[in-house]
């Protein structure tokens, strides 16, 4: 299987970045945004990178995703609160073969696509990453980078190492996992937490950390995320809370996306990151978590 | 017993203008207060009052209570964040026959005083009113006004209305009550919610109300301060939750002191209003109040 044609879509940070490295290194991407498709147009993509910048001077960019050309690659980085959207969104740029990615946070999006387009072919990425749109078409790219590609379903792992090789040859740090269920808890772990009460409480990650009972909190909510886990067959590690503490007291005063993007007025991804767990872990019989439950009532009241 | 003396201990918002009523009205009143302890010294004491503006010249104001005159009457208004200091600094105005009345929110104030200076002669007082202070003696009593005076412990009631007369004689709307425990938790059924997530959520109370998820919040935990007052014998009828939503959509976009405390980055009174409540209802066997738990907990790591 070969990925001639790459569609993105949903060209945010993360779609703008990642495609654009793809197009940087001769892959034909397109990418769908509405928000910056003027600004692409008129001025392309200007990309600040710790891993070298770039620059797209006429990337194929669409504000409509029924003008696009279908691809065999489609990347899907829309943010978790378009969920509604994402057949429709999705459909026009999908053929019979088509490869389908979620380059998206938490749970329950993969589900979404492979219900809609067959389980065989809907594959997940995780972006570990530091990436801001800083104005329409500017990215910066400040630290981090590794994407994870993982199969869902009945989706086959050799086309998870295809992707994650392809990223790697466009200077995308890339690697694909055995079991992609596994990493999005992992990084749940930190993301329920940080981007939950962080958003909830208005706090970047060192005024959280700052006293004790914030710690506390923090600690607390990530044995919640580990008994939510478990209750799905997932064993996240003492070990690992520990050294997500650790390392994030070293990222100093990090604004989770959900504080920003509720700083800023806009939808948080509530449902990806701390519903759908949440919807998860019930279903399999973990009722006691108080302290998402309540999380996620105070982020539904903002 | 007649109150030739009267020291107001904490001349904030609340103590400043209670206490300047009654010197307004002839009464021998002394205040304490460190921050405002210069402006008053040098400009008075200046009143907007929905009752009527007044000023005083030159209010006997002290920033150290040892050099007070004792008093037959202690107004105690010091934030209850102060709770460790209160016995040192009310000791010094404290006589063999001083009444000390408790102007103070939540719970567990009474208690410290009664304790260090006997159970007969401490007495609690609520406060149900808008009163800011504006500037270093400037304040602005945009609402309301009402204080109900209540015997504690063993404390006689027919003092408590006298405090109440003596109030009423001041132009001040007061009145004695024979329950002053259910008239606190009747003021907690709104400042646990209000005050907390207001405080925690950065919200105020509009922005609160303003979607389902947000008033269901504060119904929720509404329910469970009913459930904390029934567990210490204090019944809090539904329609006190209906009406005090409805009254608080009337209040428009109202910023609780909790929250302003945390916007000014000052201490905040969680202790006696969410941690007391709290503690009371759980050693009365109520174990179960995830909201209001999360709340103080939330709190904590501001």
């Amino acid at each position: 299987m070969s990925f001639k044609r790459i569609a993105v879509i949903g060209a945010g940070a993360v779609g703008a970045y990642y495609g654009g490295r793809l197009a940087e290194h001769g892959h034909d991407v397109s990418f769908f945004t509405r928000s910056d498709f003027a600004a692409l147009r008129e001025r392309g993509l200007r990309v600040k990178s710790v891993h070298g910048d770039f620059t797209l001077a006429n990337p194929n960019v669409y504000d409509d995703t029924a003008a696009m050309p279908s691809a065999d690659l489609v990347i899907v980085s829309l943010k978790a609160t378009a969920k509604a959207d994402y057949v429709r969104l999705v459909r026009p740029v999908v053929h019979d073969q088509s490869v389908i990615v979620c380059l998206q946070n938490g749970l329950g999006n993969e589900d979404v696509f492979a219900d809609a387009f067959g389980n065989h072919r809907v594959f997940g990425g995780i972006a570990y990453t530091c990436i801001n749109r800083i104005g329409p078409g500017d990215i910066s790219h400040t630290a981090h980078g590794r994407v994870r590609v993982g199969a869902f379903r009945e989706s086959p792992f050799p086309v998870a190492q295809q992707i994650a090789d392809m990223m790697k040859a466009a200077n995308i740090i890339a690697e694909a996992v055995e079991d992609l269920k596994w990493f999005r808890w992992q990084k749940l772990l930190w993301n329920i937490p940080f981007n939950g009460w962080g958003a909830a409480l208005d706090l970047h990650s060192a005024a959280i950390l700052r006293n004790a009972g914030g710690e506390q909190l923090i600690r607390d909510t990530m044995a919640e995320v580990q008994r939510a886990a478990a209750a799905v067959g997932v064993t996240l590690d003492q070990s690992l809370v520990d050294a997500n503490i650790k390392q994030t007291r070293e990222m100093g005063d990090y604004h989770s996306s959900m504080q920003l993007d509720r700083q800023a007025g806009r939808a948080m991804e509530i449902d990806a990151v701390i519903a759908e767990p949440l919807r998860q872990a019930r279903a399999a019989g973990e009722g006691e978590l108080p302290l998402i439950s309540t999380m996620q009532r105070c982020l539904e009241a903002l």
